[in-house]
């Protein structure tokens, strides 16, 4: 079989993977875009758009459709995996059935898995066969996908336990509109990523209840606080939550009106209730199955995590929005760093 | 003389030394308001407003204006300091003339002194005599005015290089809707405070030149990295950064189109230059001198600060801001963390 150095297949033609596939395509590569949707793959091949998750944009030459996987990835040595986290693991059984040589599997998603409590590469690690996988890697990092696919600056980040496997895949995605940095701490990379989701739901309810700026930047900038110190007892640096994937993610989640946790945080602080929201945004809100895996993960690993647990009792508890806030202002008074001071110098970890 | 124990003076009555105000009031202080100018003291007495500064918002009955900055530190052992940066030394030459006991004074001003460099507790320091300072304590973080005057959910820190009087600061002001940390890194706290400023500047220009949320989560997270190299090297924890006098004040700052540095940014981006800018907003805009500042500090400790030479480029150097721009995304592909990480294995610092 013909080993294709320079072709890449882009798993999901989602928003986000199609503006990836373009950024690729910008760069030279041959890209190949799957989809399970047949239709959507022939207006990429005919008429280079796809409507429905980017109006209005132009997908270069470069980019095909394939709605076979197969075919996709025949020859193909990297992946980009883009599908929504709770498909992952079909898509990986999929490919484990018909592909022969190892892969680099570059995954796109945030989130955590319910019940296994698994962070996506060890999801991909746990699926997919040992010999089916050379190196997995997470690209990360504050990115509407429209704005990418407009060229507008951009800044991601890439992490692996192989670092020579991220730099191949900054080396595939950097281009003048799209910088890509490296950074070694997959653990904080991938937390960073899928609980900023909690912390948007929180903002949303802040504004919803009427608060203003200080409170939302309190809630944003404690909220990255306990997150941190989560990540850290999980094995990850404190410097990338204040990084790209960390504060630079919350930063553009929080303060977008477009976010769906941001809009269903806000129905909330008006006084709906859950069901009533979820029902009306007619879609996943990732923030709150995360909210669920966090609290877990706070108990699993003995943290702190006032925010998280606020938002679990206005969630699944039936405390009201207010109530919950006024909680989180009338805690006894303390150090800003305290318990991350004391993780770190429990872990005596040299930064 | 008397030695009023609760009793405080707030040097300064514009929004932030109001707002400050009427926090110890409703804490049961008796709160002194100095304003040089008695029209404004007659305002506040007479009809317990300040509208010029807060409009609409009704001033506790414990807060007494004093136009006689004597008279309002007579037999009072602490000051709020909240003065614009440039009166500060002419403020604290008036108090040294008459005052004959040690003062703890609490400063709540963001910025670098240009020429000398010095931070605002060492300006303090180096003015008053040592006979008159018992302690210098910081009051910073993400807090609009108008926020805390209407009683809204606020977060901030104090800091000092005695922690015994930043926590009776912390006693002082705390209260159901003000919530006081406390932080011992001051270098860390004012620095952040002061430079915050400068990015405000950059996100300006960016959403000037028409780029998205990402440009902008971009700048803010990597100006913060560089804020933070900085500081590091100045003696600072990187911990800080994260916190609310960091990336909590960046945020309040750079997502305000209320912030004065955030508008004269959008003005330049929109192709403006900065005499104009400047004529046009009428006011001090304190990024400009602080990029200046900065500029000189990043030479000074041999640090890389590449946004902050671009803005300096684009303010002092005729640079068109889109080529500034564009100049930071073609820097050559890099580690997130690198240079900070070197930063802190010179200094072996364990945190």
């Amino acid at each position: 079989m013909e080993q294709k150095r320079n072709a890449v297949a882009v798993v999901g033609a989602g928003s986000w993977g199609t503006a990836l596939a373009m950024v690729l395509a910008d760069n030279g590569c041959e890209t190949r875009l799957w989809s399970h949707n047949p239709q959507q793959v022939k207006e990429i091949n005919q008429s280079h758009t796809n409507e429905k998750y980017l109006p209005g944009i132009t997908i270069p030459e470069l980019v095909t459709g394939y709605d076979d996987l197969q075919k996709a990835l025949n020859g193909i040595q990297t992946i980009i995996l883009s599908v929504p986290t709770k498909a992952i693991r079909e898509v990986l059984a999929k490919i484990a059935q018909f592909q022969k040589d190892p892969l680099v599997i570059v995954h796109v998603s945030k989130g955590i898995e319910p019940d296994t409590l698994l962070r996506i590469s060890e999801m991909i690690e746990q699926e997919m066969p040992k010999e089916l996988v050379k190196d997995v890697v997470v690209l990360s990092g504050p990115s509407h996908a429209e704005e990418v696919s407009l060229r507008h600056p951009t800044t991601v980040t890439v992490s692996s336990r192989n670092m020579e496997a991220a730099e191949k895949v900054q080396d595939l995605f950097i281009n003048q509109n799209f910088r890509v940095y490296t950074n070694p701490d997959l653990i904080g990379v991938e937390i960073g990523g899928a609980l900023k989701n909690i912390i948007a739901l929180a903002a949303g309810i802040s504004d919803g209840l009427g608060y203003g700026d200080n409170a939302k930047a309190a809630l944003i900038t404690r909220g990255l606080a306990e997150i941190a110190r989560l990540g850290v007892k999980m094995g990850a640096s404190p410097l990338t939550f204040s990084g790209l994937t960390g504060i630079g993610d919350l930063i553009v989640t929080c303060t977008s009106v477009h976010s769906r946790n941001w809009r269903a945080g806000n129905m909330l602080g008006k006084g709906r209730n859950l069901e009533e929201v979820l029902d009306e945004m007619g879609m996943v809100v990732e923030g709150v199955r995360t909210t669920k895996a966090a609290h877990q993960l706070a108990r699993k690993y003995d943290v702190k995590m006032p925010i998280t647990d606020a938002l679990h009792d206005i969630l699944f508890g039936e405390v009201d929005p207010k109530d919950a806030v006024d909680g989180l202002m009338t805690r006894r008074r303390t150090h800003e760093m305290e318990d991350l001071a004391d993780i770190l110098s429990e872990r005596s970890q040299h930064l």
